[in-house]
Order: structure tokens, then C-alpha cells, then sequence
């Protein structure tokens, strides 16, 4: 089907980080105009470069478009975006979608997702899976609740970023709730990760070896396969970030408490990462909860250094 | 090539749990004459059945056996079916290579390689992986170390049983050490997974819907993917028992301790797994864990019925 610049839809993304950028290059990719927007004035120049419309305000990202996307940090940095000055709502049109894919509580996702609703917009809780790779190939798995509306709606932008899109009920909350079961995997599984390459190394057996025969064992998981290449080549460069999961496992033990849940793994694992933030370790890629667990226990990974 | 009844080689299998008899039937399918070993009497019988030759004593399965296979539960059991009255040395003969098949701390996988070496046998510390499926498809993956010598007269025995031999080095010691990691992996995957589907279940989502959801995204494992249908459908039939993870989790804390290294997801995990064989879980399958943490919880996942 041609297009012409009459009918090539417009996008909003808020939030150029690790999966946002991914995103906005996706629906950039798939004919779509892009408006994107970020606090950090390097991202935005990038932005432009790559054919995207650079924007210094949700307010202004969110004109005229038809599709918003939502890839901010927390449901803090959501509140403000959407609600607060300079938010996306100051000029968002009547049935406008609003994808959030930010990882949030559940309860702040169907906070959110009221007071767009009461505004007049379609919202699907759209969070998402994969990792910044799959992000950048269009091919993100969703985890998605929200009405048949906004998803009709939706369906092409949705189309554009994830080999996969999960329906996972009519309300928002659903979508959030099934994230939030697969971070309280993912972040334990990046600990043992980290656990496992540590006592590795300080007994004395070769990681890239190790690395090479467990991914293919009953030991894998996608975070060993993904994450454990980060610490066998020492490559800490943020993908994800520690305080990512301080956030994420934060959520989990939080709504474990609520519920009356036993999480011990989930405790355990959040306390890792607190303690690595804490160690100054925030910004680095979540891989780098290895080099707290090495320091302690007196064994020099790669990347580490000797006197470090 | 045809083989004539005169040089069909003869294998033995000591121990026929759930690895073993996946090893003995893959031997048979693959030619060898087979002699299995088990204290059970049903297992032998099922096994004549399937046309091997049951024997009452792993010296009686030893006798003329080109490879001696080792399946038994822990190392304790290993030396008494090597070493002692009834034991394989009785009979087996100079240049026999014994396949060291039980996950034992490399330090029990050492001393009991230098026995056997010690009384003119080869050995392969070849601690597998893959699960009894993949035993019964004579698909299993081998973590083996050994002499080059070693290796060359087990080859076609190795060929029946596995997918892929990785070799770790020349000496025993080195396959044991990997299998420990990635037993620490496993357990303290399968230990997550069943926290997961607690929280799961205890927040309300549906967790056949959370399963499909999940064994595609980033928060998968290989345990997750295998132990979390078991306990979507509630059917804790032994495939692995929890007892065995607290053996294999007791070997990773034990060695962590001695060289030193912190290891505290293997430590929840651990405790996990003793308090289920505590509550009488033991000899149910690994992901009966998740009964432990549902209880607690307050919550009832299937197969556990109300009232339990």
C-alpha cells in the first residue's frame, strides 16, 4: 500500500532511553513521522540525525499524534509527563492512545490509566520485554491490557515495535501485573548470574568455557545467556542499569508486602542490587552486581582490575 | 557397519533413577549389551523388560563391561558401589573406563578418580544435564574431563547417551566443577520459578496465561520453561526430587564456603529446598517447593487442593 505525507501516521516517544530509542527508531523505520523527546540534549541530537523530530516538551511530542508512547524511568517521571506542565495532555486530542510501557505497580499504572481515560484517551498498559536488542530490531515482546478501542487503534504502532503483543485482558493493570512476575525473574536471574560467575572464577574454572557449555544446560536462562557475556568479557557498559532493578525489584517486594506473599529470593536479590547502587555501581550495566559479590568475595573478575 | 553378536560392546549402568535408566535405554537402542544395576527390585524387572540384563550386584554389572556407567544418588553411594563388597572393582578389569555420572563436590569426583586410576581403570568425571527427557532420547549434555585415553574408549558409549560431550579438561575435577555452577543455577531457578507463580497466583493472574507469556520473554530460564508447567498443572510426579537440590545446593554452599566465596541466592535457595524435605516434600518433584512458599503465602496453587 503507497503512503503519501497526507496519511503517514504520527508517533510520540517519551523517553529515548535503552527501549525508547529502540522504539522511536522502529516506527521511524516503519514509515511513520516520530516525534521524540528526552531531558538530555545529546539524545535529542541524535534523534534528529536519525530522521526523528526532536522535541524539548511531552507537550510538544504529544501534538497531533496519534499514538504516544511512554518509555520514562518510573511512575513518577509518567505523572509528570503526562499531567504535569508541559505534559502531553496539554495537547493530546480526544482518542489520542497512550501506551504505556514504562514499568510500573500495577495500582500506578491503573491510577494513571483512570486519569487519562477521564481525559478523554485510549490507553493500553503496554509493557514490554527483550532487552534493548530486540528493541532496536522492532522486535520487543508486549505485555498489553487495555480496551479493543485502543488496541485497534494501536495495532500498527504496536505492529511497528514488537515481534509479539500479548493480550492480556480489557483493563489496564493486567499488562503490569505480568510485567512485574517477569522482572522478579529476570532480576534474580541476573544475581545468580553475577553469583555463579563469581564462585566460577574464584574456584578457579575458565568463564568463557563455563559460559559456553551452561547456556546450552538446564542452567540457562535468558539473563545468564545475555547477561553472562557482559561479565566474561567485563563489559559494563549500561544496556540496563543497576538502579533499573533497585526500582523494579522495589516494585515487587512492595506488592509482595501488600499481598502477604513470601519472596525470599526477591529480597535477597534486591538487596544486591541496593548494595551495588550504594557501592556507586547505579549507573552501570546490572551485570556489574558481579563486582560487588567478586570484591566480597576476594576474586578479580574481568573488567574489574587487580587494584580496584 | 555391521556388528556381529562377537563384538557388540558391553556397557553397565549402576544406578537406574531417573538419568540412569534414560542412559541404559539409550545404550540398548544404540546396540550395546547392557547391564543395569539398581537396589529396586521393580526397576530391574521393567528393565529386563526392556531387554537389558538386570544384575543384584554392580560387581555382577561390572563383569566384562567395557564402560561402566555411575548414576547413583551422592558420592557416598558411589564409593560403596566402586570400593565396596559387591562393588564393580571386584570384577572389572584393567583398562575399563568408568563414566562418573553423579553430581559429587570435585573434590569426591577427585578422590574417587584416583582410586579407580590408582587399580588401573580410566575415568571421565561426566557429571550430564538436560533432564530426564532428554536421557530418555539419549540427548543428555556431558561436562566431562578425563584422560585422552579415557575419552577414546568411551567415545561410542558417550555417542549413545548424549547430544553434545563438552571437554573440560584432562583431568577429573574439571566436569564436576561446572556441573556444581550449573546446578547453582538450576536451583536457585527452580526456586524462583515456584516464587514467582506464588506471587502469581497470589495476586491473581492466570498462571497458564502467565507461563505462555513468560517462557518467551526476558524472565525465562530453562527451569522456568520446565518446572513452571509442572506447577501450572499442579503434578509434582518425581522427575527430580526436591532432595536432590538440597544435595546439589549443599555441594555449591559447602564449596562456596570453603574457597570463600558469597553466595547468598544459593543460600535462600538451600534453605528453600530443606525446609520443603522438612515438610515432608523431599522425595516430591524439585517444583514442590512452590507448596512451601504458596502455604506461606496463604494462597493455593493447583494440585494442592483447599484443604491441604
Amino acid at each position: 500500500m503507497e503512503e503519501t505525507l497526507q496519511n503517514v501516521s504520527k508517533a510520540a516517544v517519551i523517553g529515548l532511553g535503552s527501549m525508547g530509542w529502540g522504539a522511536a527508531l522502529s516506527l521511524l523505520r516503519a514509515g511513520f513521522a516520530v516525534n521524540g523527546c528526552d531531558v538530555r540534549q545529546d539524545v535529542l541530537q541524535r534523534f534528529s540525525q536519525a530522521g526523528g523530530k526532536s522535541c524539548k516538551t511531552p507537550s510538544e511530542a504529544a501534538d497531533a499524534a496519534d499514538a504516544v508512547f511512554v518509555f520514562v524511568v518510573n511512575s513518577g517521571q509518567a505523572e509528570t509527563v503526562l499531567f504535569g506542565p508541559g505534559g502531553a495532555l496539554e495537547t493530546a486530542g480526544a482518542g489520542t492512545v497512550f501506551l504505556l510501557c514504562t514499568t510500573m505497580a500495577p495500582s500506578a499504572t491503573m491510577a494513571i490509566a483512570e486519569r487519562l481515560e477521564a481525559a478523554g484517551m485510549l490507553v493500553i498498559d503496554a509493557p514490554v520485554s527483550g532487552g534493548h536488542v530486540k528493541a532496536l530490531s522492532g522486535e520487543m515482546v508486549v505485555m498489553g491490557s487495555g480496551s479493543p478501542e485502543a488496541f485497534a487503534r494501536a495495532e500498527k504502532a504496536l505492529d511497528a515495535v514488537s515481534a509479539k503483543v500479548f493480550r492480556l485482558g480489557d483493563r489496564p493493570g493486567a499488562g503490569s501485573q505480568v510485567k512485574m512476575i517477569n522482572q522478579l525473574l529476570a532480576g534474580v536471574h541476573i544475581a545468580v548470574t553475577a553469583e555463579a560467575m563469581t564462585l566460577a572464577a574464584k574456584t578457579g574454572i575458565d568463564l568463557k568455557t563455563l559460559y559456553d557449555v551452561l547456556r546450552v544446560s538446564a542452567g540457562s536462562s535468558w539473563m545468564f545467556e545475555n547477561r553472562g557475556e557482559h561479565i566474561v568479557s567485563g563489559d559494563y557498559t549500561p544496556r540496563s542499569a543497576v538502579d533499573i532493578f533497585v526500582k523494579d525489584l522495589g516494585i515487587v517486594a512492595s506488592e509482595a508486602e501488600r499481598v502477604g506473599a513470601v519472596t525470599p529470593l526477591t529480597a535477597t536479590a534486591l538487596a544486591l542490587f541496593r548494595q551495588a547502587s550504594e557501592a556507586g555501581l547505579g549507573k552501570e550495566d546490572d551485570a556489574a552486581v558481579a563486582k560487588l559479590l567478586a570484591e566480597r568475595s576476594g576474586v578479580v573478575l574481568p573488567g574489574m582490575g587487580a587494584g580496584s
